[in-house]
């Protein structure tokens, strides 16, 4: 089979691809009104650059291409690596806040699952140059209301924030730094795993002993934490924590000292949203990266960010019934009875097509089947140029809604 | 430096973006007034698939992936290969002919120059199922219509219009067939060559007495060719040549015998646009392709298509000062005067982006600071939230362009 689709990549014929179309431009939409910009990056970047943000297993999924020339090339994980390079390209020149969003597709080579994939698409925007959690709570509250703007409700979605100075600085107060990262990558996928599972790999630790105390810290409410004794780091941590949750304009948000986002990057906020039945995988996450430009060579930057996955989107939206339902049929189809009034029938079609979507025969097919056809792409309205009606410099509209039928002049058509 | 964009690729910064998506969407608008249906399709396919339309050319232009499982994956150099594949796939279950558009990246590994990218977009049609001239001057007029649709007018750009049969008869005639479609790759470049160039090339044919009469038939008018003794095949092409331009709406369609298009696969009609002027690469090109589908292993169906090249046209709009110039800053700015009235106007910038774009501080900077990023940002108006206009339920908006500042019940803003 010469023909094959990769694997764990999907294909959008019309329908599907009208629905997407719909949906990224509710994004955008949303994207706009909290004045984000739009850019687009190339679907590739250097090696090196890719590389360098994450940790060993992001470094695995990379789709690299054979190296021609100088480059080693590899295809985008994410729209963060490209963002943060494009905004260091033009960082001086740039009134800071900087805010962008992008909505686009990116590789990773994994096991294909059910909302997972190997082609996929985010939405994605960050804000540069604000160390503020207003600029937290501004990723949160369009994070919330794109999913709003699908006309998914508050009860659907939970969105769990923590912040990772707290978080590391209360590990910090029992465990040896060096332990807190492999301490962390575990917490974070607390929720992925069953509980036996979880206490296995968190007895895995070096400080064995400190399961009980890792577990009994996670199951903390923030009013309980707000009465413990903490570190200047993890008070800092809290302090942020509040102000953002404060700043949220909506009310399914929920402190977790479990969501940690294992990549290491992160540097205060993170947080990720949930379908509430907790059926499907992470509908967004995010979080603050305070060093990220640094570290790619940048002017030391703050920035904050999210970014939004189609594929899991797309099945709770799917399940809620929410999924944009794809557009209707071209407005016309201009049938043709015979050779003779083709001419006649193509001025028609050009003249309507200035202003509506217009479908007319290709094929030199006969009546009969140019309706059934018509019927198939689910045409509003037949337009019958035959040349008895021509006569009388008329046609024959047909409603395909409600099969009435009048005859119109042809210079009133349109 | 670590932050270097791969060669030949660009990035869309916010005001190239919104160019790219003016531009973007009134295709859209064009194609879905011509009824084609938008489809995509992954960046990558198996290097199989690519490699078995082209020839070697092409072939070495394929940016393929490093291999990891059983697949072999280069990543698209055009919107067609995909096309086939995905028509193929559903060709059955679908009413023919089937209508096609797709506005996308693809890759190929060429040397960059104006106008040409090694990451590129193209606005692609096709349209199967349909063997009529029809089909083809429906491709054609689409073309055209989406170039008048951007602002050009039909003076600045020609259609260079051959059929493939007429062009492979009259050769066939004084050339043997094995030689055939080696001249058509040279008749294809004359364009692109300076004369002594060309002759260079033709007369490195097998048949070198032949050259004169290579050059002397490109030379010829339709009027001329029509008197001509010729094979049914280049009758067959000539009928067809003069039915699609009989059904194309435009005038500004010419008669082209070098138009070749070099591609082996092209049958029957074949196109180029150019600017007027000849000063950059072709703007678009297609033609019918009846043996691709059959080619891929589909049930043999006739096929027809263009692409439009997104770099030429914008350096063809730019000198025509027709690039869509980007869209304005936000509808508001609010600015918050001191801390004690953040909460007020959080408010007030949740309840406006119900409706309006709207930025706001989230730097904790000054009000003169804040005053200045809305301009720089150009904002259309700003709204200043101060703790005196609060005590009487106002605020002041300054309208940016002209300078004026009026009070509002905070109750009216919105």
């Amino acid at each position: 089979m010469i023909c094959q689709k990769p694997k764990g990549m999907e294909d959008y014929y019309p329908e599907e691809m009208d629905t997407r179309n719909q949906v990224f431009d509710r994004m955008k939409t949303v994207a706009k009104r909290y004045n984000f910009q739009e850019v687009s990056s190339p679907a590739m970047e250097s090696f090196e650059l890719l590389s360098k943000k994450e940790g060993e297993e992001i470094r695995n999924q990379i789709f690299t291409l054979e190296k021609r020339g100088s480059e080693q090339l590899g295809l985008r994980f994410d729209l963060t690596v490209p963002n943060v390079r494009m905004f260091i390209e033009k960082q001086k020149s740039m009134p800071k806040p900087v805010k962008w969003f992008s909505i686009d597709r990116m590789w990773r080579y994994e096991s294909p699952q059910k909302g997972r994939l190997r082609e996929f698409y985010q939405f994605n925007a960050e804000i540069f140059g604000s160390d503020k959690p207003e600029a937290d709570a501004e990723i949160i509250n369009l994070a919330i209301e794109t999913l709003l703007e699908l006309g998914l409700k508050e009860k659907d979605f939970q969105v769990r924030i923590n912040n990772r100075k707290l978080l590391e600085g209360l590990l910090e107060d029992f465990l040896p730094e060096e332990e807190v990262p492999q301490a962390i990558q575990v917490i974070d996928k607390k929720d992925k795993m069953m509980g036996a599972e979880f206490d296995r790999e968190i007895g895995r630790l070096k400080s064995k002993g400190k399961a009980g105390r890792i577990k009994a810290l996670l199951n903390s409410s923030l009013a309980q934490l707000k009465k413990v004794e903490m570190s200047n780091k993890a008070r800092e941590g809290l302090e942020e924590l509040e102000k953002v949750m404060g700043a949220i304009d909506y009310k399914n948000v929920e402190f977790s000292l479990s969501t940690a986002r294992g990549l290491a990057y992160y540097t205060g906020t993170v947080f990720e949203i949930f379908d509430r039945k907790g059926e499907f995988r992470s509908i967004a996450g995010g979080g603050r990266y305070d060093n990220l430009v640094a570290l790619f060579e940048g002017e030391k930057t703050s920035a904050t960010g999210f970014a939004m996955g189609y594929a899991t989107l797309k099945l709770l939206l799917a399940e809620k019934k929410l999924l944009p339902s794809p557009c209707p049929g071209p407005d016309y189809y201009v049938a043709i009875v015979n050779e003779d009034v083709k001419e006649k029938a193509r001025e028609l079609v050009a003249r309507l097509r200035k202003k509506y979507a217009v479908e007319t025969d290709l094929t030199g097919r006969n009546l009969g089947n140019q309706l059934q056809y018509a019927s198939s792409i689910r045409a509003k309205k037949v337009i019958i140029v035959g040349p008895r009606d021509l006569k009388e410099k008329k046609v024959t509209v047909r409603d395909m809604g409600s099969g009435q039928e009048k005859k119109v002049a042809l210079s009133k058509v349109v």
